[in-house]
């Protein structure tokens, strides 16, 4: 018995390992604005590819574009970062460098967008955080800018 | 223009950063369990810990008892949680290393544990992650055993 700890021998055993963890779950919220709406768009699309990973390991080697349609301005920023995410996330497993809209139709809700990066590489890249879908949840456009500001924000499930 | 890759000069031009990340909020969900109903507990305090640093640095130093009471089982595994993540949130900043609950009343609801251990220091102790809040979400005590096993469901903020 050490009198001073108030420990005795047997203290110092080491019980068997009886848990686990389960179902971790997180979210984090995306905000980017720009000059213009369009700005906004394309800048949201690169926090989410920033979050993926380290942006400075990144280049742009290759061009793929997408297009995303939607019912609303709402559905039509949903469908975007959507279709980013399947970029990414099956051939050619894109991840971007630079976003440019070179459509951008906010009457019938239409994006086409160029992206810019390079496949993604394990080791060359470094892993960020898994993106695994995006949300409505209390998804906000501010497209009557304040201060010459347009913002989005987006809840991603990660 | 690298007739190639489809890239002129300006593409590789990179904006500047106009994002970033709010609110990131997470939680995870212990699951312990023990050949009675006070291991499950104690096992289940374990967990959270493991869950702050890995265990293989942490020491049995001292020793600190804790007492936690409530009005039912949930009650009392929530205070219990509660109780071990105060000693480690403030004096003496205890990470613990092993758990032994030498009281269990379960009809007065009421804990009274050994908690062994020492003091957090970052540098000596890997940082995980920050336990924010116990949470009642979801909780499950099983104290009908299945299979002889007694178990514990509960999430955590992180």
């Amino acid at each position: 018995m050490d009198e001073e700890l108030g420990l005795n021998e047997d203290d110092f055993n080491i019980p068997p390992v009886k848990y686990e963890y389960l179902d971790h779950t997180a979210d984090v919220q995306l905000h980017a604005w720009g000059d213009t709406l369009k700005e906004a768009f394309e800048q949201c699309g690169m926090a989410m590819f920033a979050y993926m990973t380290e942006m400075d390991y990144v280049q742009i080697k290759e061009v793929h574009t997408i297009e995303a349609n939607a019912d609303d301005l709402m559905g039509l920023l949903y469908h975007f970062l959507d279709e980013l995410l399947f970029l990414f996330s099956v051939e050619p497993f894109l991840i971007c460098k630079k976003l440019v809209i070179t459509e951008f139709n906010t009457q019938e809700f239409r994006i086409v967008c160029k992206c810019f990066g390079e496949e993604f590489q394990i080791g060359r890249h470094p892993q960020g955080t898994e993106v695994k879908a995006i949300t409505y949840s209390a998804m906000q456009i501010i497209d009557v800018p304040k201060d010459n500001k347009y913002e989005v924000f987006v809840i991603i499930d990660i």
